[in-house]
This record gives structure tokens, C-alpha cells and sequence, in this order.
């Protein structure tokens, strides 16, 4: 007997999406990132660093995924980067074939990197693969330690992990590291940043690593 | 012609539930609340501050919600009062189902105050009516004042709001009174208490206003 459940129909329709938009941008030897987290977490000011950095030396566009209000891709494209927003209406997570239609509407050809800004939530977005190269997922310090443990699906898809607001550290009762050790506990591949995305500690190797990698994409060297 | 969606049916089915999980816990004359937030935000702090200050005038009981791990219900019958885990396995949101089913785990005749903390979400757990009284939405300060304007539903959906970690605010650039005015302005109804968890600044308030109410409820004055 072959149990098909309503959510893995959803979930395989998404996928084969997800793989199309997947090849259409490394087709364009677009190297994406898929940004997820709680509310609040920082995404969109790390975004914000991430453009005062490299938006000279990189071709960046945005997608900003929001329940309602443009107020993120308000300030994201202030920087001057193409900027797509996406609403979902009240939907907990984006799909692929919200970001193909945010697609449509990016001269690809003129894109380097990618940034896909999720909406504020650690659970949902986990299971719904967009076509990106890379689900980085970004958790505050001010959050506590014990978050990797409480929602590991989220940890164990991503391949990067950003811990953000470090400035905050002092005063607050998080243990940083035993952080990171929850995180690399559910999944030993996760690649380390602790930054701050308000006072720029640390920015410098999270864009480091996003410039060394758009450059491997480009000459088409494995990522 | 009439639609019924899959996802009205579900809706549905839960509030037939939920209205059942009411009338058992009205019966009982048990004040009931659902603390809804991100993951974070210190709503297992609050319920160890309230704990604290309150179990020994209060009857209170607790329904635990997470995804996976039982943390939080630990640190919470440390406290020596009834604890319930319930665990989603994945989901992202407490159902009324789950909570019938704690319900049945505890001694209502010996209860007065039920805090049922759901799973770290500030977008499903809003259409998932479980039976409470009051639905009151966590925040904290360290999330940005923008956020009841990004995530709208769960602050119309919620009767309180506990703007949480006030200690932090000379370290951030939150607004909390344009906090506060988002959030009014999405919903003018809402009760706003200002605290912090961590130092106790603001709790009495907080308490005061559950100890009343659980007052009322036994006297059976509406709440």
C-alpha cells in the first residue's frame, strides 16, 4: 500500500519547482542563498551590511519574502540593488513557485548573487526547498542557546549558520558557545559566523566567504 | 457555489475542539491562556517569573508546546507544579486536539490558572483557536519595532501583549513606544504590559492583572 499524504504531494510539487529554478540560476552561474530565521533575528540588516560591502564588487539582487508589508525591500532597495517582494498573504513560509515568479522580473544576467530573504519563522520555511545553493540560517544571541535543540529541522537543512547581535552578548544569560556546539550537534557541517550586524564585528568574514564563493560559481567550480 | 478548502476543513475540525477544551475548562472555572510568540521572545521565562511570584496564591497548571525536547517543561515543573509536554514532532503550531489531550492528564478540580505556552511561531499559531480565554502575545524588544506591522494576524488574534526584555533597550535601536503604537494600531484592544523577565522590572503588574482575573473567573464575572 502506497500512502500519498497531502502535505509530501504539496512538498513534491514544490520540489520540482524548486529544481527549475534551481537550473535556470546556475544556468546563469547565479550563486543563491536562502535566508531563514525567527522574526527579528537581523536578516534584513545583515542584508543591508552585506550591500555596503561587496555591492560595488558583486552584482546582488534581492527577493524579500514578508506576511504583509513591504517595509524590508523598502529598505533594502534604498541600496540600489534589484529588489523583488514577495507577499504571502498570511503564509508561514515562501515557496519555489513564488520565488519563480520573483524570477520573471530579475534581468538574471546581470546577477551574481542572490540573497532570498524568508519570512521570520524557524520552523515552517525548513521543509521548502527554493533553488537555492545555500539555506543560511541566521539566529540571535538574544534568542538563547538552547535554540538549535528546540528546532533542529531548521539547523539541519542549513549549510551556514550566522549568530548575530554578538554585541549583545554582555548582557544577556546566552552561553555563545554552548550555541554553536547545540547547532554543530544537530548538524556537524555547518559552516560558523558570529557577527554583529549593527556594529560590523565580524561582517568581514561572512563577506569574504560569500565573495570567494560567488567567484567559484562563476568559473563554474563546484560550490 | 460553495469552497470549502483543506485548510478550512482543518480549521474547522480545531475549533469544534477548541470549543469543547472552553467549555471543559469553563466548567472548571479555570482561566485559561495561550502565550503565543518567535522563539525567544521569553515566554518560559515568564512562566518561571510567574511561577515565582504567584504559585502560592494561584493553582496553577502548565501545557508545554515544542516542536522536539522537553526543556522547557523541565525548567518548568522544577517550579513543582503540574506539567504537561506536548510535542509536535515537526508541527509548527499546538492544535486543540493536543491540548484535550493534556487536558485529560491533569487534575482540573485543583487548578485555577492555566498557562499553555505554544510553539516558538509569530505566524501559524494564530489561526489555532485551543480553548484559552486570552491569547497573549510575547515580544521582545530585541525583535524590532516593526513587527507587529510585519506579522499582523497573531496581534489582532491576541487579546494581550507583553512587550518583554525591557532591560535591553539602551543597547538596541527598538523604539518601544513605536513598538507599542504598531501594535495598537493593528489592534486598539490589546492590554500592553512592559517587562522584563530577566530582572523582574514590570512583573507585578503582569501578575496582578492574572491574579484578578483568575478572581473574576472563580466568581464566574466574565473576564
Amino acid at each position: 500500500m502506497k500512502v500519498i499524504t497531502i502535505e509530501r504531494k504539496v512538498l513534491e510539487k514544490n520540489d520540482a519547482l524548486a529544481r527549475k529554478n534551481r537550473d535556470l540560476l546556475l544556468g546563469h552561474k547565479i550563486f543563491t542563498i536562502n535566508l531563514v530565521s525567527s522574526p527579528g533575528s537581523g536578516k534584513t540588516t545583515l542584508i543591508e551590511r552585506t550591500l555596503e560591502k561587496i555591492r560595488d564588487s558583486v552584482h546582488i539582487a534581492v527577493i524579500e519574502g514578508d506576511v504583509q508589508t513591504d517595509l524590508d525591500a523598502r529598505r533594502v532597495s534604498a541600496y540600489g540593488v534589484p529588489t523583488i517582494q514577495l507577499l504571502t498573504n498570511g503564509g508561514c513560509h515562501l515557496e519555489a513557485s513564488l520565488v519563480s515568479d520573483a524570477l520573471a522580473e530579475i534581468d538574471l544576467d546581470d546577477v551574481e548573487l542572490l540573497i532570498i530573504e524568508n519570512v521570520g519563522n524557524l520552523v515552517c520555511p525548513a521543509n521548502y526547498d527554493l533553488g537555492e545553493n545555500e539555506k543560511v540560517v541566521v539566529l540571535s544571541v538574544t534568542e538563547g542557546d538552547d535554540k538549535p535543540l528546540k528546532y533542529p529541522a531548521m539547523f539541519h537543512q542549513a549549510s551556514a549558520l550566522v549568530v548575530n547581535k554578538i554585541d549583545l552578548v554582555p548582557y544577556l544569560q546566552c552561553n555563545m558557545d554552548a550555541l554553536v556546539r547545540n547547532a554543530l550537534a544537530i548538524n556537524p557541517r555547518l559552516r560558523v559566523f558570529r557577527l554583529s550586524s549593527t556594529t560590523g564585528r565580524g561582517i568581514e568574514a561572512w563577506t569574504s566567504w560569500l565573495t570567494a564563493t560567488v567567484d567559484r560559481c562563476r568559473k563554474e567550480i563546484p560550490v
